[in-house]
Parts: structure tokens; sequence; C-alpha cells
């Protein structure tokens, strides 16, 4: 695992660069993640480019041995956009504009956005694409880190023009959605208002279908944007690698992973947690999108735990390892406490230096890890579920807590290695498959894992498993996986039968494996009881 | 008591109906309560009715021996209708419009809403007033429930003209309410906000006479809708009755029960609890607004107590019980975790469709109630003192829920049978009266209580009887009652002189009965020692 | 120590005044406080003035023995003000206007509202700046107390030159804010926002020397209008005092009382609190703004430890103390519960009513206090640290309870006198200096600090002093002051070297005196303990 961290020239008197690049030299560290918010600097008025200061501070880089993942600064329009084009910025739930002052402050469905946005990123890839010291690029920064939902007129028309090709026709939607339900029927699709709070007096909400597919489209309308920019590097920059750096799901769940990366050479995340199983679940959850190693693109230089992390991220096929950051910001949004970073406010080294120090001396020689190996238990993800609860009102559910806090923790505990998967496609290889909270059906992964258990796999579910369609709304008959893995004769849903607390394990003449259907309302104790009697 | 249902027949194809009437048929259910929100598909574009499908239901019904219910379907106003007049809208107090997605988006003060909605009254009455098979009305679904207040320009003009009514000059206005007090004194009417919050940095609150009176406004406006309703049928239904399906007072207590029923001819309410008191306080309530049978409009079909349940409001005078509702909803808000109605999602029989079976095969024979005997104990409610609590920031009490857990609630656990009253003009018959919390003088209720205690009634007030006058200002002068029943020689008010958890008891020579004067903080506890004491 | 009351003879019938007067002339009381909400009765159309009630008013009080202090009545802008230049109201942080129908509804960044406002002052003090019965000023009434912070556009603009004379060029405010962090560089003044919450999704706050600066700036603002009253009263009141009645910080805190009551001529307050150590903090830092007796302008006479209140303050310089208020309002947004004040509703003496009598009889006749004698200990308050801590999202430290809770607490409680002081200029005649929190450099401080120490002073501080600059941005580099006076040695800052609840104590050869560094995490019950040591 090769060493990185994030390094902001910009922050910076040129004079500053080779002291700095001499201490993260000294300390082994081989590559800076840069520029990812320097727009301002790099455009400081519309049209006009300042390249000279990255330019040097890339050379300055290189003449230190350090070489660069450089980064789209999208993330953060400057001013000029904004005041010229006011519709830059996104809309918030509550229908106030999200100002200019912080980052993230763009909206995904303004044209205005995505062709400047774009036009500085093809500059870069132009200028910079084919540069010897820069070895990669990452997209823009956290997408749906901050602004996850817009609710502008813009994404408005486009959410609309979403709904058109989802459903085709308004009839269809009507009838899919119930809205005969309270009169919510629809004659034209741009009738159909944002999933904002209602605002009545007392206990009021959104339709559930409608929340669902804007949490599709928010997702989608970020992952379109990721492609588009990738698009825009690929033609200049050969073979060099595109990631961006995700967030974690209890965060930036809004954003389905496998979407995101369709496009990209490598999966990034940013990762904020000390709790050793969260961490983990991360590391597995980045390997399983491609299955293949990834790179962690923040690690807080702070942690008091930095060995271990890095030993178990490491452990699970990181391959790079950027730490955030060099330097602690003294100004601006992110100054925190002025804790130590790699270095303190006054440029002394931090204990963590000493630890990237032995770590380099230890590892700087070994090869960058190319592939991963494959482990035998998979835990299954689902985007439009996690939405699918975290959106409710009466069955609110924290879908990401409940993975890897109620279940993902015992596994690591247990020391046993898991694949994390999203989809039908991700089960060869795997003995043992849970499905936890997975409540949308999906016709699909139905078949594969009937087929899976069929053929001797273990499979275990929970008793909400497929209880509702893609457009939200519950079932009315029973799949038929559950009479064909659990020999299920009631003409009821598990949920509503199965006792809390309780278990029930089928093996039916037509399979070779198991199954092991588990009441949703299961603590993480029960969860460890269970899994200690499935998995050794 | 006889039973009956909610059914949706809009959300179902027609070949259902009758598999359901079926159903509902051999459960010895022989009333449904239809087309509560059904505007969007009985009119589903400006001035085109289509009433064939509703036709249809209710032959069908007829045909499994099945009555109708009809609800009014105002509560829902179509995706046309907004568009077209966008006044419809209520607006909340943060001044945000209330949108079209959920219910209750409508502004009794909006001409375009009230006319729309009463042509559509006219023509269901038109249609089905003298159906044989429909043999009782529901008006709108639970006023108040969402939407109680509407900041709308439409309502700040209505206001203004109620406020001139009530007041006659502004004058008079800003003398009533003291408004020289921090120079709020007004020129004209029209300069008068709504009650919406300040929004100051901290600590600021709205005057409190402006907060009652738009308290009532708000009611007034109800009700004033509902009689309007009413009206548009009676030329139509003979003497069918014609209810609404009122809300708990905890919930929808901002809308005066005898007001919104004056003109209807039996009281009808919805309740959610698992509370025995509770319910059985609501009993009370509903018969006492009008002095004779009511119904209960709903009842939560997914409850573990069904049996004791309808026991406890039959024996309180509910002559028809209407259960919420034969079908979970698979989509749309009320869409909860899919738990089983009657039946479940798939149609099977619920527990409590045996329980209802059982009851309808026991009690099917028994004639409805028509009359209710009296009880020799009251409890007054008074709005007016309810709301005048609930709107104060600095002596806010939760008056339901002081009547209902700290004082009804031991009433109805020693066995005691209870009338609810509501004006002075129902003390009648009456040999033990509470009177907790009545904030607000009533000069004719001071009358009538002097005269209940000199003939030999037993009175219970509490220590902030009649503090305020009408207009939520303090009084500056101890009311004679105090004088009369209570030999109060002080020039003080109680409130302010008998100490916290004492009680005063008195019987002047002047009087036949005897006064309890409880101090208003007493607990619940301390409530159940002191009705021990005084009720046998 | 004389008291006074507030009094409100706009509320009353005038026959009623001399029967309220006589009632106070015979407690004793000498003075009341008047007319400061009276703008409407004063003023009840644009440019028409009413004397009449007021002149009677005064000269009734006259002739009970009674002074009065008048109060501009600038905090309550009359509707026709507000309707006429609705620019008057001021918007707060969620951008909505903050309406007419409460107090402070009013822009001091509005030319209209200001306008107006110095216009009646000058008419009054044109009336009754030389009336022998008027015997002082208060301006306006609690600065601060509602509205702190004006997010209107006029606002925005004198924000916006407020800036202009701060920074000189965008550019310097750029470099000295760090705006290439995150790309917020900005091209001109007029596109900086106003700090209201970005209301992103998600975890985004405001760039922290925005903050600091428009926390400096609203307190500029409140100031400068006291100060153009103070000007506009002077020509026509004489020696007459001017005060206002500012606020405890831990509700005003924004408004910086040294600034404030720079060109007045005693420092007034008000103070609710039931915490004797609470009112002792604040009657030592009424005294040390201007280093003489101050004026107590409203306690409550609700009060059950009047008594020992009364002489809680005038052991530490308060010579007049006026009480708040004669009676209960029995409307608008102060009726509260109706507790009695010094009369009761109905206008009965109250228990306070007979406190007040016994100390008037024992000390009506000393005269009034016209100097104080200092104390040996000092505790430092800083205004901009205090909001620096107070805006902070990451470093989040509630200051004012801190220095009185944490630390002035036990000062009271150990019997130790106490200074507090605002200024380097205040520090002659100390032996000890606690200056806690002082997160803002301060270069004058810094070597005054030094010199106290080297000439013998004790100087406790804590491990946070100095860390960042007046821009609220972090210093690189560690101030001279950690060398000079505890031989500090590090390249790093205190708060990350020293060990949490632990002291450093330092007495460098240079120095008579000694340092004391404590962790600023310390406890109330550290400090308890470092305090015992130190101060003995």
């Amino acid at each position: 695992m090769k060493l990185g961290i994030a390094y902001y020239p910009e922050h910076e008197q040129p004079d500053q660069w080779d002291i700095d690049y001499s201490k993260l030299a000294a300390a082994g560290i081989g590559s800076v993640r840069i520029a990812e918010f320097a727009w301002a600097v790099l455009e400081p008025r519309d049209g006009q480019f300042e390249w000279g200061w990255l330019d040097a501070a890339i050379e300055r880089a290189a003449a230190h041995g350090i070489n660069v993942v450089l980064c789209t600064p999208t993330a953060c329009p400057p001013i000029w956009l904004v005041e010229k084009h006011p519709d830059v910025l996104p809309v918030n739930k509550q229908g106030r504009v999200i100002g200019f002052g912080a980052r993230q402050h763009r909206s995904y469905s303004s044209d205005h956005y995505v062709l400047h946005a774009l036009r500085i990123v093809n500059r870069m890839a132009e200028r910079y694409g084919d540069h010897p010291n820069v070895v990669a690029w990452q997209l823009d920064n956290e997408f749906g880190g901050e602004t996850k939902y817009d609710f502008s007129d813009g994404a408005r028309h486009a959410f609309h023009e979403w709904l058109g090709k989802r459903y085709g026709t308004v009839e269809a939607l009507n009838e899919r959605w119930g809205t005969t339900f309270w009169s919510q029927r629809y004659e034209r699709f741009d009738q159909i208002p944002l999933p904002a709070p209602i605002g009545a007096d007392v206990n009021m909400w959104q339709h559930p279908s409608l929340e669902l597919d804007f949490a599709r489209f928010s997702s989608d309308s970020m992952a379109r944007f990721a492609g588009l920019q990738a698009a825009a590097l690929r033609p200049y920059v050969g073979d060099r690698p595109i990631t961006t750096n995700a967030f974690m799901f209890c965060w930036g769940d809004n954003l389905n992973w496998p979407d995101l990366f369709a496009d990209l050479d490598v999966v990034g995340m940013d990762i904020y947690s000390n709790k050793p199983h969260e961490i983990a679940f991360y590391a597995d959850a980045c390997r399983g999108v491609l299955g293949k190693p990834f790179w962690m693109m923040e690690y807080g230089t702070g942690t008091t735990e930095l060995e271990r992390d890095m030993q178990l991220v490491r452990d699970r096929g990181c391959s790079r390892f950027y730490l955030f950051k060099m330097k602690p910001f003294p100004w601006g949004q992110e100054q925190g406490g002025g804790q130590p970073e790699l270095v303190t406010l006054t440029g002394e080294p931090s204990r963590n230096y000493g630890v990237v120090q032995s770590y380099t001396a230890k590892y700087g020689h070994v090869a960058e890890l190319m592939e991963t190996k494959r482990a035998g238990v998979g835990l299954y993800y689902h985007f439009d579920s996690s939405w699918s609860y975290q959106l409710s009102v009466a069955d609110r559910i924290a879908y990401p807590d409940y993975l890897v806090h109620n279940i993902y923790r015992h596994l690591y505990e247990a020391g046993i290695q898991t694949e994390v998967v999203y989809t039908a496609q991700q089960l060869d290889g795997l003995k043992t498959l849970i499905v936890p909270l997975h409540q949308i059906y999906d016709a699909a992964l139905e078949e594969r894992l009937i087929a899976f258990v069929q053929e001797g796999g273990r499979l275990i579910i929970t008793s909400d498993l497929f209880r509702k369609n893609e457009d939200n709304v519950y079932l009315r008959s029973v799949p038929r996986l559950f009479a064909e893995l659990l020999d299920w004769q009631e003409n009821n849903f598990a949920g509503g039968v199965l006792a809390e607390g309780t278990v029930m394990i089928r093996r039916p003449k037509s399979s070779k494996g198991e199954t092991w259907l588990v009441h949703r309302s299961s603590t993480a104790e029960q969860w460890k009881d269970i899994l200690a009697g499935i998995i050794e």
C-alpha cells in the first residue's frame, strides 16, 4: 500500500512548497492529491485561466520525487459564475437557495454549472492529461456529501424528464404509484412536485413512491455528472486511472456506488471513523464494487490509531492510502480547533508523522497491489432498499447502521473475511450470502438466490425480503422464493407471521443449500447469536 | 351497536368489489363508508363528473346487503383545481404554501376552493341524496386534522372581516387587547398580522389576544364550511343523518365541537388510542355534544383490543362503529409497514376478522340504540380555555391531556359514569360537576354555577377559574362566584393565594351544595385522592 | 442605593395615576422609569406628537415627590412607520422579515427607522430635557435583547461598507480570511453574503471570519445607534445622566459593553437571575466598564430573594435600583401567569411591597453612592473572543457561562472581591488577573500582561490564549508571551501540548510575578481547586 496525502499548494507562497515537499519526502510520502477546490485560482475570471502556479507546484513535487493525483475543482464554483448565473445554486427542501460561501453550491441540473465545470475539466485535461508527474485523476469531491437533494426549478424539470423516461406516460405513473389514494392523480408529468416537506401543522409526509424516485434521480444526476467529467478526461489521460472520493453510506448513501463507478477505473473513498469494524466494512465495500484493489482518498491524519487502521484497510485490498491532510487549515470552515495534522500549525511534525515514516521505511519498496482474492461470505448492500427505509416515516430503519453495526460487526469480530456485493451478478464463488433488509423486489436477484441455494449456497435473509416492488409499493402476493426455499405455504408475508426474535431454517428437497429467515427486528445481540450458529 | 367499515372501491378493479363485499358480508358487516378522498376520480377534470364507478360500487354493495355512508370528498382537491387556482392552497405559519401531494391542502378562506367543493357536494347530493342504499352522509374528513391554521392572504382578509364583526371598531380592539403595550396600536383592521412566529433571534412570541382570536376564527372557518356542506346536502337527503368525523382533542382541539355539530344530526369521531380511559373519555365527549347516541367513524382495525374497546364505546352510547379499514394501503402516505387490517395485503382474514364475526353473530340482530341515559357526574370541557392555555408561552398547559389523564382517568377507573358537558345549558340533572382549568370568564356560566351549588350541586373548580376575560386578558377584579360559593374575602385571585397541592372546601350558608377549590397545579396522583374524597 | 420602579402611565386612565403614585410613595419609592415603549401614544401618526398625557404623568409624579427617568421609546416603532417604510423591519437569518406585533422590530441599518427614531428623541429632548422632575434618561430598551442579527438588504449594504473600512481592499480581505480555501475568493465587497445558515442537507456552516466580523458589525451598529441618540439628547439635558439598560451576556453578548457605554454617563443593566454568584458577577461587570457606581435598571419584582439581592448589588456599587415593575401586565406578550409584581392584578400589595418599605425606611436617608473602590483580583472579559467561541461549530464554548459558572462562582463563594475588566488599560492596581479563554490575539494586551507579571502580578491564563488573530484565523507562530512568562521552548501552541486537567506554573527570572497556565478544558470543580491554590 502506497501512501499519499492531500496538499494545497494554492494555500501557500511558492517558496513554501520546497519546504513542505521536503518534509513529505522525508516521511516517505510519494504522492500528493491536489487542486480539489482550486477553481477560483485556476479560473479567477470567466474563461481566464491561470495555470502557472499549478504548473510550478507539480514541477516542484516532481523535483522531490512526489507524484500527483490531480483533482477536478468542480465542487466549488467561483463567485463570478454564481453571480452571472444564479441558477448554478441548488435549492434546499425548505425552498431556500443554498448560497455561495461554503462548498457544493452547485445544481447538477444547471446547464450553466455543468458547461462551466466541463470546460475547466477539459482545459485541465488538455494541459495535464499526459504530464509525466500526474499519475491519476480524482473527480470533484465527495459527491452528495453536503447537498444531496436539489429542489431548484432546474432539478424539477430534470426530474420530470427522468420520470417521463421511467414511466412513459403519466397514466402509468398514476397506476404504479397508486395516486388514486387521496386524489393525487396527475394529468401531466410537469405537475408533479418535488418531495419537499408538506409543511402542514401536524403529521403529514410525502408520497413514498415520489420520494424513492427522487432519491434515484438525485443519485443518477450525480453519477451522470461524474460520467461526463470522466468522458471529458479520457481522450487526454491515456491509461492513467480516474477515480473519485465517495463517502460513507451513513452520510452519502443517496449515491449508488455501482452507478457512480461504472465508468471509472478504481474505487476511491473518504472515511472518517474510529470504529475498526466500520473501517473494515467500508474497505470491503470499496473492494466489492469492481472486485479489485481500491484507494483510500482521505483518511484523517489526526487519528490516534493510524497504524492499526492502515493495516486494516491494507489487508482488505487498499493499494493507495491518502492521508487528509498535511497541515491544519488556519482559516475557513474546516479550521476546527487548530489540531495538528501530519504537521502542526507551526509546521512541526506530529506523532503521526513518525508513524508514517516508520510505515514507509518498512513497506516503501513493496510493489502496489494489483488484485485481490475473494472471500466466501457475502453481505448484500442494496441502495434502493436503503433509500426506501430511510425515507419512510412509518417504517424508518437506519439501513446502513443496521448492516454495519448489527451484522457486519460480528463477522469482523469473528475474523470472517467478507465480500460486500451489490448486484445479482456478483454472487459467484460465495458459499454464504446475507441479504438483510432487501425490501425492494428484484426478479433477477430472486432467480439468482433460488439458484444459489439449490446449488448448495447458504442464504440468510430477513423477514421483509421483497415486500415492496420497485415503485416502493407493497406487493400483494408472496414472491415464489418463499415457497421454493422455505416451503412457505402461507398466503401471507413472512414479516406478518414470523414471531419477533425467531429464525426459520429450511432446506427443501429441491435444494442442496439452506436458508435462514431472520426476523428483521433482530437486535445486534440476536444477530450475533444467529450468525455464530451459521458461519463457523 | 352496528358495525361498518371504510372501503375504497376506487382503489380496486370493479371485478374485485364482489369479492370484497362478500368477505365483509361474511363477517356480518352491514355498512361501508366510501368516497371520502375520491374527488379526483369523481371529477377528473373541472366540471366533468364520472359517476359510473360509484353508481356501480353502491349497487354492488346493495346486492350484498351492505348499505353506504357516503362521504363528501372535499379534503383532497384535485391537481387541476390547485393548478388553475393556486389560492386554493393554504399557507403555513412559516409562510410556506402547503403544496399538493398529501391531503387537506385547501384554504377554507379561498372562494375558489369553497365554490368547487360545494359544487361537487351539490352534484353528489342530487345524484345520491335519495338513493335507497345511501343511508347517511359524512362531511369531508377530520377537519383540522392536518392543517389547522391557514396563514394565506385569503385567510388574513377573512380574519380581518371576522375581527371587524367581533370588535366593531379598531379602537375597541386596541382597548380590549391592550395594544398600548409595546406600541402595538392599530389604525385599521387590515394592519393586523396573522400570529405567525415573530422570528426574532431569541425569546419572542405573539400577542395572546391575537392568538386566541385566530384560534377562534380558524375553528369558525371550519365549522362554517361544514355548515355550508350540510346546507347543500339537506334539500336532497331527506331524513338521512349528516355527520362528520371529528378528531381527538389532543390533535384537533382547535375545532369547537358544539359549533361543528350545531347543524349536523349525529356526532361522529375518529379515535386512535390504546388507553381505555382515553377511549371512554371520547365516547362520553361524543355523547355529550348532542346528548344522544353517537357514531365512531374510524377505529383502527389493527388494534389488539378490539373486543374490549367495542364493549367500552357501546356501553357509552355508540350506535354505529366503523372500522378503519378493510385493507392495507399498498401505496401512498398511509402504506405504513403493510400491517394487516381486516384482511392482509394478500386478502387473508386477520385476527380481528374473527373478532368482528363473533361480535356480529352475537349482536347483529339487536336494534340500533336510539337514546342514552344521563349520568350524575359532569366534566366541563371548554374550547376557548383550552386554546388559551395551549397558545400561551409563559403559562402553557396541555389542557386536553390534563382533563383526560389527570382527572377523567380516575373517574373511569373508579367506575363512575360521566357526562362531558360544553355549555352552561347542559348542566341539568347533574349532581356533581368538575370544571377544571376554565380560565376564560363566562358570565352565564358563573350565574349557572352559583345556582347549581345553591340548589344542592357539588362543584369542583380549579384555582385559575375565570382568571381571564374572553379577550385572553387577566381580570383585575375577582368574580363574585368566589364570594358567593367560597366565602372568599380576599381582594386577590385564588391562584395567587391558595397554596399548591391544597384544596379549599366551602358550603356557605346560602348554598345547599358544596364547592371544592383545587389548586390547578395538582398532579394526577393528587387528583386521584381529591376525587376519591368527593365522589363515592 | 436609591430605589425606583418601572411604571407605565400610558397603560392607565389618568385618574389612576394618583392612586398608583401614592402607593409608590408610601413604599418609599422616589423614582419611576417611564415611556420606554410609548412611541405609538407619543406620536400616534407620522409627525403628530401628543405630549399632554406624558406632561401630566410627570407632573403628577412630581406632586408625589417622585422623580422620573425618561426612556426613549425607540424599541417599538408604530404601525404607521412600518407600513409606510417596510425597510424598517429587520430580517432574520432564515430570510424572513421580522414582523410587526412584538418589539425590537427595527433595522439599525434602515435610514427610515433611524431618522424617525432620532426625530422623536429630539422632540422629547426639546420638551423634557430641562424638566426639573426628569432626572435622567434611558436609551431604548435592551439593545440586542431580541433581534441581534439583521439579514436585511439594508444591513447587507451597511456591512459591505463596514468591511470596506476595515479591510480597505477586497484583496486584503481575501488574504486575511484565507478565501482561497474552497474557492471563496471575492472580487468586490458587495459579493460577500451575510452569514445566514448555508442550508445544505448536512453538516455545512459559515466562514468563521465572516461570522466574527458580522458579530462585530452588529455590535457596532447598535452602539452607533445608541451614540446617535445620546448625541441628540446632549444639547438639551444638561448634566442629567444618560444610560441604557444592557442585558446579561448569556442573552445579549453580541453587544460590546465598553463600546455601548463609551459615550454614556452611567452603566445600566437588566438582570433576571436567581443565582447569587451570577447577580454578583453582573454587578462587578457593570461597575467595571466605567469604574464607578452603576444602576440596575430592571430587577424582577416577583423574586423571593429581594432583600438578599438588593444587599448583594449594593455592596458592589449599585447606586440606583429599579424594580420591574409596579403592576402585572394583564394583556400582551408579558402577561405571563398574572403573577403579582409590587402589587397584584387587583392592586393589593405583594410580599415584596413590604420588603421595599422596610428597605426605604432603613436606607432612604443615605446619600447616593458616588464612587467605588477597586479590588485586587481581576477577571478579563473579552467580547471578540466570546463571539469567536460562540459562533464556532467545531470548537464551540459557552464563553459567558464558562466565566460566570466555572470561574467567577468560586471567587464569589470564597468571598473574594473581583473587578471585571475589559481592556488592557484597566489593569492598574490589580494584583491577580484571570484571563480565561482569551482566544483572540491582542498585541497591546500581550505587552501589558508581560509587564504586569514582570512587575509582580499574578496572572492566570488558559491554554488557548492568543491562538487566533483578530480575523478569527489561527496563528502559525507562538506569541512571545509564552517564552517571556512561561519559559516556553516549544514551537507549538500550549493547547496542543499541555495535558488536559493540568496546570503549568512558571516564574521566569525576568519576572517578579508568576503565571499559571490552566488547560482550557478544566471543569468548574477543577477551577475551584486551581483558584483555591492561587488566591487566598
